[in-house]
């Protein structure tokens, strides 16, 4: 089979690999139906994050099984399924506490941008869907599988409440879904800090009540404006920059709860000026798997919509392209299809 | 009158001092009953924290109403009273959100080791006893200004719940009242980190279950050792140092929750190490006034005892010997009586 490929800085590849196969009796074999690139497969595209060798890239997918290992139980060759970037038991006391993607036994899922990808710990990992979805379902489905569970984790550790002022720091896919995740969960002002236009609109149309275009202590200065001088009750923080996260933190009100769900680079947070911001502080790699059944079967019923934020979609043999588009910001984020 | 005064590194003068006036009327001047040496005066004792100029010392405080500003209504003269060491005037939106310390109107009350205090905002900084307490009870009354807040609010904001596992970083005074609001919370195990002999045993006293003499990375592996290498669902940081603030946060689980009211010196925290911790941080100075309610209440009725960590009481007069007990350890806390 063929699969995407990253050698260096800008140098994806479309190249022949070696098709994957069962490994361990608890690993699935699935079939992809779609998959994307990811805001975070551009810190190593740009050669902001070191590339030590060729890199199968992909960490995002949907599909249907096509085999399993004698150990799986909970899928089924025929399924359609959907699973996190990292795979998890679900059995230990981290996933039971609702960290899938601190398991014991976690493991990266790499390689989902090629028609065949293996999923280990398949009966922790993947959740399958009443039937096999119609076609215009699997963009928003394959949404699951990082960004919405991400957005969705950033409005959560963010503490969103119904009524509650929220900003969103960060205009690519996973800001744009933690729009959506914090207008589901009741905030009545959502403030999309956001300068493109096209991410504005869709902002908007995700539940964006405000946008702000400044950044920086512009954007804090701004959204003390906007809340009378307190700051929002909470902020989603889906860049992880140093300016992001301090603009995050110091546009957040004492007592307030920063989420933060971009991965950091280069970040330095100073004790004392956390200590007198009295914010609240939860992130991480967010623990998609805890959210899938719910928001399966928010998409299934067509509740939800977060395959929105997909503005391009290309042949996967055309992958090196829709890493250009979204390095170049003229897409938010590419839908491939193999 | 005279009160302490600190003129340097290890410099500690008791002398004449003008006695408080009322300057704006929402002040009050409160006769003090009893006063102490915290851990945070340290700081600049051991000329850790710059000392700019001669500065009179102490912001832990309970006594007698004497003097109320032409504004002042909820307090009168005569009355018992105990308040925080940062004046609020529980009236903006951060002191409605529980958050007094940061309020907008926030003023740090200074200069309580003397026999005369200005209390600002005296409304909203100052909460009467039900009548004047017999003269046992001061000690636990007095915790309440600062200590036994600051640890209450560690708890509170590591999150402790029933049946929970606790560590707690520190030893000194706020570290064991940590422990005791642990164990009020309903905490099962709580894990005292302490390699001093005289403060393990008032940790036990004070609740603790099992005791670490551990530090730094020793002391996360003999946490991680003793929760099956899962980590405590809540760590309490009392200390403010670099090494005790990772020690605390390694100590957690993920989705776990780390309070931190150790005033942080130096302290940097990384972010790609936080984000995959996984924790929830939250503190800052303590909003001791959010809690004086129902802590006098408990102190009141001879429910806790928080006073205990007085281990030395002097007479004001020999508050220089009260900062070099507490400077070389040999006691936990030290009260003064004017």
């Amino acid at each position: 089979m063929r699969g995407a490929v990253l050698y260096g800085p800008r140098d994806v590849r479309f190249e022949e690999r070696a098709a994957p196969a069962i490994i361990k009796p608890t690993d699935a074999i699935i079939r992809i139906s779609a998959t994307c690139v990811c805001g975070s497969d551009l810190w190593p595209y740009r050669g902001i994050q070191a590339v030590t060798g060729p890199t199968p890239m992909g960490h995002e997918y949907c599909g249907i099984v096509e085999e399993v290992g004698s150990a799986v139980r909970s899928v089924k060759p025929g399924q359609f399924v959907i699973g996190s970037f990292f795979a998890s038991d679900n059995t230990c006391p981290h996933c039971h506490a609702g960290y899938q993607t601190s398991c014991q036994q976690k493991e990266f899922v790499g390689g989902a941008q090629a028609p065949l990808l293996r999923v280990p710990l398949a009966d922790g990992t993947l959740v399958a869907t009443p039937d096999v979805p119609s076609d215009d379902l699997i963009p928003s489905l394959l949404a699951l599988s990082d960004v919405m569970g991400t957005g969705w984790f950033a409005a959560d550790a963010a503490n969103v409440k119904s009524g509650a002022t929220v900003a969103v720091v960060g205009d690519g896919a996973v800001g744009l879904l933690g729009v959506l995740s914090a207008q589901l969960m009741g905030a009545e002002r959502i403030i999309a800090m956001s300068r493109h236009e096209t991410r504005q609109k869709l902002a908007r149309e995700l539940g964006a009540t405000d946008i702000v275009t400044e950044r920086g202590d512009d954007g804090v200065a701004r959204i003390k404006d906007m809340t009378n001088g307190i700051g929002a009750d909470s902020v989603l923080e889906c860049v992880g920059t140093q300016e992001s996260i301090m603009q995050a933190i110091r546009s957040n009100r004492p007592g307030g709860s920063v989420g933060y769900v971009g991965v950091p680079h280069g970040v330095e947070l100073k004790g004392e000026e956390l200590f007198f911001a009295h914010v609240h502080l939860h992130g991480g790699p967010a623990p998609v798997r805890r959210y899938l059944p719910e928001l399966i079967e928010q998409v299934w019923d067509r509740k939800i919509k977060p395959g929105k934020v997909f503005d391009l979609t290309l042949p996967l043999d055309q992958v090196a392209q829709a890493y250009r588009a979204m390095n170049e910001r003229r897409a938010i984020k590419v839908l491939l299809r193999p």
